[in-house]
């Protein structure tokens, strides 16, 4: 039999993966709604993020709870510590997903996405997705080699990033200014989502090995590989 | 004699203020360097910004060891939980101001603000660096009516960067796709690095009396309002 401490992990890890099964959904229903200029939709994300915000409360209280009741040490503090830090990751990757919502709310009749900016918007959501579910799977199987490979699914999010804004700055395409204000925040969006969701992985990896694999918010490690920010394309092809 | 564990909190307090402290001068530098096209400002505030990171590693295995020390149980808990929440809100404004920095570098020997929005950056910068300073009283002084009014000064960057969004889709201007781009961004940085300063305020007064006045993240609070996203200006002006 598990003690008690042990359950209680359990059940931290347990409204983890419900997070990143909540985040998903959002992402993927805001990208419809984003494509499809369903307010209904759009409004329905809006709405599921409380339940989002909710279980991150309850979480935290939980942790806390445990901490009190428990006291623990070494690792075994260190893993309620860090289930913390995970949660507020995961609750603000519905935030992201929320704003996307309400951008597609805020166009409709209309789609925020120009027809010939679709496939890509499509794409992005679609490694959103991805990205999210592989977090839920990696929270639930400590599976640290899994953990890692998520830098892959990022890499794939950053480089439609790039080709987002290059489309937006390409001189042979006409935007309307509304367009572009959109768009660079919906691609900014997308990319902290799959930002955060690295940083739960690299958490699970110093969970099981005791060591980060790399930078904490994978933001800032665009810094150590000399790449600029992404308006850096605008140099190249502005 | 103070006893060991409110010595602890005393040095974690004192490491959450000297965060602020570095926060704004990051974003004053950052802002002077994205007005003067200061290509060496704005690589001191890029670099600058390990600090900060380090000094959060720092404070967050402080508080851990804290934790595991002196096992706090209820409000001492909660502080010392609630420290590791204030200064990841901390790191968040510095890495904001960084992104500010990195635009400005980008667009060197060029300005990226064009020079009929260069009053309105100044009063944005204005703003964070007048609202990241209370923070950094508030922090040290737990004043909570204080904490409480710095929701005015979040309301001014709100309303500014409306205005910019006013201004960036205002039909009687012309702007080039990169300073779309990189004042839509740019906008957004400042007003999110508002929204995690009222966080951090936020936090001293639930430290202070038990009770969170209001949302955790300003952000989401827009919803709660009524209010749209910032593209919802789109609609009326653009």
């Amino acid at each position: 039999m598990r003690d008690q401490f042990h359950e209680d992990l359990d059940q931290i890890s347990d409204q983890l993966v419900e997070l990143t099964r909540l985040a998903g959904s959002a992402i993927s229903r805001a990208t419809t709604a984003l494509l499809d200029a369903d307010v209904h939709l759009a409004e329905s994300v809006i709405e599921a993020d409380r339940k989002l915000d909710e279980i991150r409360v309850e979480l935290d209280n939980r942790s806390i709870d445990l901490l009190a009741r428990q006291q623990p040490v070494a690792t075994d503090l260190r893993i309620v510590v860090t289930a913390m830090h995970m949660s507020s990751d995961l609750e603000r990757m519905g935030d992201l997903a929320r704003h996307v919502a309400k951008v597609a709310r805020l166009r409709t009749p209309d789609s925020a996405v120009p027809p010939q900016l679709r496939a890509h918007i499509v794409q992005m959501g679609q490694v959103a997705e991805a990205i999210v579910a592989k977090c839920g799977s990696i929270i639930a199987s400590k599976d640290v080699v899994a953990a890692v490979a998520l830098d892959k699914d990022d890499d794939a999010m950053d480089e439609l990033h790039r080709q987002l804004f290059a489309a937006l700055l390409d001189e042979n395409t006409s935007w309307t200014r509304n367009e572009l204000l959109d768009l660079t925040l919906i691609g900014r969006y997308y990319e902290r989502f799959a930002d955060h969701a690295v940083s739960v992985a690299r958490r699970v990896v110093y969970l099981v090995t005791g060591e980060y694999d790399g930078a904490l918010d994978r933001e800032d490690e665009e810094d150590e590989r000399g790449a600029d920010d992404l308006p850096g394309l605008a140099r190249r092809v502005g």
